[in-house]
């Protein structure tokens, strides 16, 4: 029983990392799309979310059926518990991908993302890539200098975000409403994105040292 | 034994009531204090939302407790679950209403609110209020009535977040900069209100009928 139970264990494991494979490949794509404008690449971003949507729901239930038919406690049950909640921020972060593909869709085939901004956006790009990238590595090897890295990714996000809106604050913006509503918006995805990476590593830190003082949920 | 269980699956059910109405006084005087440039108002309900998300974590140790001591099993567990679900949208709701709030203030002594959004922000307002007043309603009386009408409110908010961005794009709107990210992202905080208002309806509905169709998360 015990040995189903760790093989059923060890397969929820994997199905989170198939997740975040997924939104690593997403929020990847989504920035090419958005700063080649290459709207082929956005569609397929878009077009693939319902696959992880998918994933989200067969973890959800094999947790609830682990829950039930074996009963656990103590660290078996809050591994479940937690990837429940994983589960959810990568699904979110799946769904922030294909908006931030959607706006490189509208725009095409301008940008959306306008002269003087490239370099902030290109910014938030690599620092969201980065986090997924290092969610993936912190959920295959629980590794906790991945957790520090992943927080350092969304402290970048933050900043990144503040100065694109001090940017069209400035006064020598002069873009035109769909401009600043698009760095607007797509500067709030990749900030959201940062902090659902920040839970999901939280979650996974509360996992390892037993620590629950940082993982306040942000989903 | 039983109980116990059923005054501690009780209490559960009291702590998200307790949560509901904490949400429906967030969004109902950070929607006044919007609207009537009060800041004082914004300050509390900025300065309340940290009671939320103390409440959410004891709905959640009160769940990871509860499987652990009485391993339950079929609707119980479901409960149990949903209830996790229920507490993570409603602490975000709480923080989509600090965030209207927090607007409101950035922009006191003016309105965050500008010549010619007035009535679709008020609109926007009185459809969330609506949906987290149906929500209490929900949650203590499980009627699927009110689930109905939390769609609808929903549909409202998505109606006139496409209304505020069509507004913004229009040839006469000759809005500053700061007024259109306050309109863009306000009219974005309703609109994620209303979508998390209709996913703990439907972790209700799912509850009381079974019918999972509709019950996808939008964490």
């Amino acid at each position: 029983m015990r040995t189903l139970f760790n093989a059923e264990m060890s397969d929820l494991a994997g199905d989170l990392i198939t997740m975040s494979r997924h939104v690593e490949s997403a929020i990847t794509r989504a920035s090419e799309a958005l700063l080649t404008q290459n709207v082929e690449l956005a569609q397929a971003v878009i077009a693939d979310d319902g696959a992880l949507d998918e994933l989200e729901r067969t973890v959800d239930e094999r947790c609830v059926l682990l829950i039930a038919q074996q009963q656990p406690v103590g660290l078996d049950l809050r591994t479940i518990i937690s990837s429940l909640r994983i589960s959810a921020s990568l699904e979110r972060m799946g769904d922030l991908a294909q908006h931030i593909a959607e706006a490189a869709r509208r725009a095409f085939p301008e940008s959306a993302v306008h002269t003087g901004q490239e370099e902030i956006v290109a910014g938030m790009a690599e620092a969201a890539k980065t986090a997924a990238r290092e969610l993936v590595i912190l959920l295959e090897e629980r590794d906790l200098n991945t957790a520090a890295g992943i927080v350092s990714d969304d402290d970048a996000l933050d900043s990144l975000h503040s100065q694109a809106y001090k940017k069209l604050l400035s006064a020598e913006y002069d873009g035109t409403v769909q401009e600043t509503l698009d760095i607007a918006l797509l500067a709030r995805f990749f900030e959201r994105f940062g902090d659902h990476a920040v839970a999901v590593s939280r979650q996974i830190v509360y996992l390892v040292t037993g620590d629950h003082s940082g993982s306040r949920s942000v989903f």
